[in-house]
């Protein structure tokens, strides 16, 4: 097998998700995964320091696809970060099957979950430096933050969790109706206005 | 002395704030607090599992606050939260010294922030299975929660990091107005109205 055979890194996500959803995640071995994947196990680390990385192995790329399109915008705090959310729905939509099976697989071993949290925190922390800077005042923009992650947590846990839910983007602006948020006012690109005739619009 | 002396347990936790702020969190031992207060080790058995305890002890008490408030308010679902964590800053207000004090160990050892972080998802869920059942719509429920969780916390760091900060409540009215959350239309009570010439709004 050769060692820069192109797919392996995908194929190792698939069959990890596959064994930790099978056997558990803590039954399962890296030896397992690479056999499942069809590679080698110095494959396996080539790609990955351990099995949790499998898992969280999109970290720092996700939170500078926030960090960078935030950075980028040149829009008020509350409506860049809509922005943002904007950008990593939009990544994740196309891979909602594999995401909703780590989202199970997080959710059953406290520790997966408890990294899981930390995540987030960076994700916020990197955001607030930023906004700290453009805003000034501390606690408005430490808000406008915690809020957004609040609001993508809530949409994400619904994108994860229902049957056969709208785009996360959808979910995203329905949690800001939700809240009376400001950043709902910013709709761009090609994702419809959901602020009439939703099905799974109360409010 | 005696096994009933009054006041044991207060003593006991401002001893172990003093010794975990002086020696570190890990380096203290339950016998050095149960001497630093002048108790006995049994005593101090009686009103706490283990050190981590001392930190945590308070944590029930808090959610039947929040979480009481919350079932007791015939309000919107945006008013009863922020009425509930209006009922949270007026229990806090008068203890920030040691809050205070509590936060810095906290945030120092990162197991202790982890739990930090467990016990506001504790209060999260037990407060998003009220509002669900309120309002029939999860997301919108499950977001309306995480914002007010998201908003307190952004205004409880201000009032632990902040040199002669507001009130936590006014903090917490600052962080709804920066967001341009509906709660903050809820102002009852005794605190003032923040809405107008603060010095440290900005929006």
């Amino acid at each position: 097998m050769s060692r820069w055979q192109p797919g392996s890194r995908a194929r190792l996500q698939t069959a990890a998700l596959d064994l930790f959803l099978e056997s558990g995640y803590s039954a399962t071995t890296t030896a397992a995964i690479a056999e499942r994947a069809g590679v080698t196990d110095r494959t396996f680390y080539r790609h990955f320091k351990d099995k949790s990385e499998v898992l969280f192995g999109d970290e720092a790329r996700l939170e500078q696809l926030l960090v960078g399109t935030f950075d980028a915008s040149a829009d008020s705090t509350a409506n860049a970060l809509r922005t943002s959310l904007r950008a990593l729905a939009q990544d994740f939509q196309p891979r909602r099957a594999d995401i909703l099976r780590r989202a199970i697989v997080i959710e059953s071993v406290p520790d997966l979950a408890e990294r899981e949290l930390l995540k987030l925190r960076s994700w916020s922390h990197a955001l607030t430096r930023l906004a700290v800077t453009r805003d000034g005042d501390d606690l408005a923009a430490r808000a406008q933050v915690e809020v957004a992650i609040a609001l993508f947590r809530a949409a994400f846990r619904s994108w994860t969790h229902d049957d056969d839910p709208p785009s996360l983007d959808e979910l995203i602006a329905h949690a800001y109706t939700a809240v009376g948020h400001p950043g709902f006012s910013t709709r761009r690109g090609s994702t419809p206005s959901t602020s009439t005739g939703s099905p799974w619009k109360r409010r």
